[in-house]
């Protein structure tokens, strides 16, 4: 079962809005097994849509549309699909009557470019959209099959759960899929590419591995598809468990939808261990990073951000000698940060980072990119050097990355020395 | 100038990422007077890949290439391209050598999947990609152009800035076209295109108003393009004053490259004042937006994160009375932390935010998105209430908004009353 996705708008062309609809549109596909062949994007012009309508209806058996609906739009979407299907349009009544209780209960009277679009194409199936005044639209011919849902995403996705998925399943029945997901910190794709060099060349062809690389980390998603359930169920957890063991241990760092966020704090929280952060460089991120997590005020009671070095020394208790004999950025000050964020916030476990984030400020020995992070209790300080590059933004965000990572790798070890 | 934008990539067919490249590429298009007439998406297959590069060319002059580059991608977009050109590889020594110096920094050694990324289609000018390994690649032939670039954004972003566009514009030519952008902070796009509605009616062809949204911000671009040089300069001056006072100039807060973060920061220095933040609910997301700012550390001193009431309490000096009285989530509390913060950290002014920031911790009287923010120096403080929705991450990036607005609004009644 192979899907195109056709978005439809001027506002995505020209860079105004970005596109989340075909994502989420494959995260549903994904689910019943699915699969996304291409994806165009065309203006709101009649004849790129017939053309992208050919394209997509040539290569794949499911044509998912979305945007160009909508009375602004001036029902191009609607016109180009009729045109390409060579039909003609009847007034659907049902969708008049929708729209009159929607407006009724709003106050508001029905326009003439509402009424417009209870005009459908004749051989529509309506798809009732009870998230807006647009519906969708569902055609087969040929043994393929078409829909058009309206752009604003909300709608999108309720006519997905509701409508699409349901009825492609029945009318398509895929194959069963089953994925699993594990992700690495602390190593690039093209070294995780290497541990797993032979594994990939000997997985069958109903499994397939995704890389999903962001900043320190490579998410491996393994995926089994076959007419065989037992099959899949089987094959996905064997090839999983052997790719698995074929990863340093202390490099997989969680599965399915965990970050390093959330796993840090299940690790937290199973320890009941309380933490802070102290932050020159990374002036915040660190703290933010870590409050993303729902629940996160269970284990994290705050953080000091001393980007002036006299609340390093007021707050944090850093020493004047200490700034003045090592500066700001070295392992020396993150080492009494962490110390002093512990005591100062009452924690068991602290987080540490100072650095030059740039773009100004670096010197020959320090150059921008230099950046110090620590993490420690009462009994162990670790205090590592980053050398990072030239952009401000990055070097905060890597900071951030990989204060964490040296946090769960802390936190790996006290459960090793436990 | 027409372009055509192909985006490659399993990971963004399946949903795994969000394509936020080819908006980014529209808004660098956009600049030289370039317009893109179509995208497509299509996964890391070789024929998929050559299918997509025929329809590209067939439909524009330029075909602008992300993705399909990495060292696990097996080259397979770069030899689809070679083959879609009929032409051989070569192997391009200099890459080699930047690789060489990239790893050495990293104390890496050079693997074959890095070393493999040299080789490189015969007819391609390599583009020099400071940051990151795998480099672009610039093709002409029968008067087109088609330029491939690595996926990763801000590799992306270099590329386009740094070598796509002045080679384009070297090479097309484009018309004379200048743009001047403010930005609003505190209202919608729909309010704001009421007051801009007969303005926009009356813009003469040559001049375009695009309306470009971010979280309580819209970003106004007005650009002209014409043949004629004098006339562009002259209607888009005058155009931009007559859009912006339009506006009231309360929603007015910066123009062209601006942030919300960097005119307060201009503000701050102007007036030789420091700040600091006390974050419960944004948990140190606002100290992380305002340390964004090259050079903050100018008028920013520092920010604490009391996440837990202690915190509040010990560092922040807020009264146990205040907080058994009225609650963390409330205006005498923030109040109070904005007090503190002054105090603790010797700063001018202070940010203060608690809120429920979810998806638990909601009460019928205070619910999630319940969110009290405060602004204050020694003579006076403002507070505002704020109520958000149940998504956690998107409270946490409005309560920062809001803040910084509020900070925003204090330093310009200061002007007022000075």
């Amino acid at each position: 079962m192979t899907v195109h996705i056709v978005t439809i708008g001027d506002e995505l062309l020209i860079g105004q809005i970005i596109d989340t609809n075909s994502a989420k549109m494959a995260q549903f596909l994904l689910e019943i097994g699915a699969k996304v062949t291409g994806k165009t994007t065309v203006g709101d012009e009649h004849d790129d849509i017939i053309g992208a309508l050919k394209i997509a209806s040539a290569s794949a058996d499911i044509v998912l549309v979305t945007g160009g609906l909508g009375p602004t739009k001036d029902d191009v979407t609607k016109k180009a699909i009729a045109d390409f299907y060579g039909t003609g349009f009847v007034f659907h009544q049902e969708t008049l009557e929708r729209l009159h209780r929607i407006l009724d209960r709003l106050g508001k009277p029905i326009t003439d470019a509402l009424r417009d679009q209870c005009w459908m194409p004749q051989n529509a199936v309506i798809l009732t959209n009870l998230m807006g005044t647009a519906p969708g639209m569902w055609f087969e011919e040929g043994g393929k099959v078409l829909v058009s849902m309206p752009g604003v995403p909300f709608e999108m996705e309720y006519l997905m759960e509701h409508e699409v998925v349901p009825r492609l399943q029945g009318r398509f029945n895929p194959l069963p899929t089953v994925h699993r997901t594990l992700f690495t910190s602390g190593e690039g794709e093209s070294t995780i590419a290497e541990y797993l060099k032979n594994f990939e060349e000997t997985l069958p062809p109903q499994a397939k591995l995704a890389y999903l690389p962001s900043i320190g980390r490579v998410r491996l998603r393994l995926t089994v598809s076959d007419v065989d359930e037992i099959f899949v169920k089987k094959t996905v957890e064997e090839k999983f468990r052997e790719m698995e063991r074929l990863l340093p241990p202390e490099i997989v760092a969680g599965y399915d939808n965990d970050t390093l966020e959330s796993v840090i704090g299940q690790t937290l929280k199973a320890k009941n261990l309380t933490l802070s952060t102290a932050e020159s460089c990374s002036g915040g991120y660190l703290a933010h990073l870590i409050t993303t997590v729902p629940g996160s005020s269970a284990y994290f009671l705050g953080s000091v951000v001393s980007y002036a070095n006299e609340v390093k020394m007021k707050q944090l208790s850093v020493s004047e000698e200490t700034l003045r004999q090592f500066g700001a950025v070295s392992g020396q000050t993150v080492q009494e940060m962490v110390a002093g964020a512990n005591r100062l916030l009452g924690t068991d476990i602290a987080v540490a980072t100072s650095g030059i984030a740039g773009p100004d400020g670096g010197t020959p020995e320090k150059p921008v990119g230099t950046v110090w992070i620590a993490v420690g209790n009462q009994h162990r300080t670790v205090t590592k050097k980053l050398k990072l590059g030239k952009d401000r933004l990055r070097n905060i965000q890597y900071t951030g990355f990989y204060a964490l990572d040296l946090l769960r790798l802390f936190l790996r070890d006290l459960d090793q020395n436990a």
